[in-house]
């Protein structure tokens, strides 16, 4: 018998600065509806899909900062997105800014909560590798993240929906060999990455033209090396001024993209993922338990001091 | 001032079961002089440079066996390729056959020798990642590459060659995103790769199709997650009866591929590998020391029994 899991991405098209939490929720529910209706059993919404990308600016009104979290999930606002999910008995992923005290602090992450399909939580991943900086470094970095986030303190957890092991990255994550590497010696079989990522980074025009490219590469060879579905939903299209790239997609674990959006809007893909093709791509190439050498690999889990030059 | 590599990747044809060894090493050497009048300074030749892929047969024979090793390099027989790098005043890496005598016993690698343009040997490396099987595993390997060679025993050393820091792997490894992550993490900034790898899957006829995208892809990957140059050099054609895939290639820190073979056959490519364009790549996107979390990584390097599932 075929195990499978049939997924949809959600793209988000722009949500503007002044958008309301009701009105972009309105929108994820219309298109966990089109998920539902194209046979999903999981749909996965974009980082940070309630609010625009506001690390882009240095903010100052302290207000307007905090009215970018959440401080429950879900909330009032957030509410009729889980009522949606047990209504259509689909669940869902969705990328949002988490506010939290935790030992005895406020503190700030970028967070991905999984929710089933009786709109219960079942598990929360928090953003490993914040790029970006504190306060701007012209030249150096394109965004304000640093300002606004801690970086995750909850590791690479995997969560089981559905008998499906389950991971989550967020954004710059999907671009280091070690966050895919780190799921699936978790167990992980399904990975689900939501972004936002600028076209333009002025700061390295020779770069400038290989975005997409350099969205697809990190994603594709973490499916290839580690025999899991890729399922990765962006944040697109021209937003307050900024544009940012769509190329949401679903990849097999050949490494492949089996479906891709054709938008720069909300736009919802479905692809039924075969999970029996896991196991005979790493037979074909990638027996971890036969051919890894982990004891060579200590420098990868060393602390840079003991690393030496990087 | 700009730092850059003349480097050439020289492509081999098929190498038959009867060539000699001053057979190939002609062809060799007729490639170095074509590096050589091409501007390059560093040439790259595949895995088993001077053999054909006999991992492919299960041989009985000893001293059929024994006749694919090299016993001491340079040897009689290819100190011709020694004396034309330091005539044509270029450096070269060279995968072969390594028999030693180490610990008391004898012992059999996967091998590459990276030599000066004096013709004096800078630095060796054993492949880590050993693929196929020891005996015959009809439906689960290809071949029997564990027969013949045990895995790498010297972890992924960098040596300096004219003032660039280089690291080698063989074939399988450049599968695995630990063997660029390591190399990296010593300061490699161009990486070498020779392989010999069969287009023909019979095991995984789903993945059939995939064999060159399953080449450049890690590679590429490896190349745009390290931000170093890649070379890799291929044995190529119809050799006994078994076609190997080509795509010898050059790779941008970018992940971009600047220069590739057209061929199955003898070729040598050049490209000037911009050495600067590494610290603009990183600077864009990998600022290794700031953004890996590698005390999160653990699992990565622990051995199986504590890394539990894989």
């Amino acid at each position: 018998m075929t195990r499978s899991l049939p997924v949809a991405v959600c793209q988000c098209g722009p949500i503007r600065r002044d958008e309301t939490r009701a009105e972009v929720v309105a929108r994820l529910v219309a298109m966990l509806e089109r998920a539902a209706a194209g046979g999903a059993r999981l749909a996965l919404f974009p980082e940070m899909a309630l609010t625009t990308f506001f690390p882009r600016w240095d903010l100052e009104d302290d207000a307007e900062i905090a009215g970018y979290y959440e401080t429950e999930m879900p909330s009032a606002e957030t509410r009729p997105l889980f009522d949606a999910a047990r209504r259509l008995k689909i669940g869902f992923a969705l990328g949002y800014c988490e506010a939290v005290i935790e030992e005895g602090r406020a503190r700030r992450f970028n967070s991905m909560v999984l929710v089933g399909d009786d709109g219960a939580v079942i598990g929360l991943y928090r953003k490993m590798h914040v790029p970006g900086s504190e306060t701007p470094e012209p030249g150096v970095t394109v965004h304000l993240e640093r300002k606004y986030f801690e970086p995750g303190n909850l590791g690479f957890p995997v969560f089981e929906f559905q008998g499906v092991r389950i991971g989550m990255l967020i954004c710059n994550d999907r671009r280091w060999p070690e966050a895919y590497r780190m799921l699936r010696l978790a167990g992980a079989e399904m990975v689900l990455i939501g972004y936002n990522t600028p076209l333009l980074l002025t700061e390295t025009p020779r770069l400038a033209h290989l975005r997409m490219f350099h969205n697809h590469l990190p994603m594709q060879a973490g499916a290839y090396q580690n025999t899991m579905w890729v399922a990765a939903a962006a944040k697109a299209g021209l937003e307050e001024g900024q544009a940012l790239i769509g190329g949401s997609c679903i990849i097999a674990p050949s490494g492949e993209i089996v479906a891709q959006v054709a938008s720069l809007e909300d736009e919802v893909i479905v692809h039924h993922a075969d999970l029996d093709m896991n196991a005979e791509c790493a037979r074909a190439g990638f027996d971890l338990a036969r051919y890894r050498r982990p004891s060579e690999y200590a420098l990868i889990a060393a602390e840079p001091a003991a690393a030496g030059r990087e």
